[in-house]
């Protein structure tokens, strides 16, 4: 018997599931008691395929994309431009840019992003990888690390690193979020939303 | 692959995750990343933690509580009254009572209450040890059902079941809850608090 006057194990389930980001100690107990009182398949269920996540998940060498072996799924796709590459700070920011269905080029993930302060220097990143593609001859390499200051920092300093490869460098754009209204957006992003205006006829031709 | 771009042994972990209750999917795939992110023995020992959750936690033959084998932590523990009996409506609640930490009879867990909407009569609960346990010559029932109208049922049904058996019925009390400010309440509760007003000076003796 645990302190808390639950069972030992599951207390050991609460606990655990208390470590993830954003679960308290009383929503972890609240999905123990409901894992409890679910068929016992469903925890074996979820055991099971926790027990192999790390196993079976992996970094693709090339991009650093999530690769379940060898190469991944983006960097094996034939039909895909591979003298595009749009770079990323994580492997989860490639899953949001794909839900947009647009891009047809293939990704490249730094794993972090330039950050003095915490020593994270080039050196900490998925780099030499990047070197290599750029060496091999990329068409335009589109950078789209965060909208932050230390985004913009690793940003700069790419843009910099490369600047003498004929690799075409380009931000992607920052302006109003779709669907906002601009009384509840900050003004730094208004401001840069009016300097890099579009011509409205360009815009409209292009849809 | 999964079609969301995860690759499909992460698909299958916050698919799972998801269907927690209070998971949407987008945390459930912060969840996933997160336990990525780290080292991959705090996914196995969530696994393993899981896996035996079912096989090792069972409920108390007698009162219905949690337990890890035959008679619960409670049951088990002479230093505890057990002529007085609190009943509850589910496992949680008693580790909820136990952490005021001033209850020292034993409980009973009827797991559910009567709900004649859902078809859930008193065969449908953990009643014929109530029914051994109030024979056997308890002195006093607690009801702590909840403070809702099957909750309030529950208990009415409860008190007429045992009537000429000789125990002492009790029912916690109604009132203003520990720390809330008289502003924020409902007048059923206020009314309720009034109504089931103390001697003051009773309670400061009971001090």
């Amino acid at each position: 018997m645990h302190d808390s006057g639950m069972p030992a194990p599951l207390a050991r389930v609460v606990e655990m599931l208390a470590s993830l980001p954003g679960i308290g100690p009383k929503t972890a107990l609240r999905l123990g008691l409901n894992l409890l009182s679910r068929p016992a398949s469903d925890s074996t269920a979820l055991a099971e395929s926790l027990a192999v996540l790390h196993e079976q998940v992996g970094f693709c060498e090339t991009c650093g994309c999530f690769s379940e072996r060898g190469l991944c799924h983006f960097c094996n796709d034939s039909r895909r431009d591979a003298h595009t590459v749009c770079l990323v700070e994580q492997p989860v920011d490639v899953l949001m840019m794909e839900r947009g269905h647009g891009f047809r080029g293939l990704y490249h993930v730094l794993h972090g992003r330039l950050s003095p302060v915490d020593g994270v220097g080039p050196e900490q990143l998925h780099m030499a990888a990047l070197d290599k593609r750029v060496a091999a001859g990329l068409k335009e390499l589109i950078l789209a690390t965060s909208a932050t200051v230390d985004g913009e920092a690793t940003a700069h300093y790419l843009a910099r690193r490369y600047d003498a490869s004929g690799v075409k460098i380009s931000r992607i754009a920052r302006g109003v979020p779709e669907g906002s209204e601009l009384e509840y957006l900050d003004e730094h992003t208004l401001s840069r939303a009016l300097d890099q205006r579009v011509s409205w006829a360009v815009t409209a031709r292009q849809r």
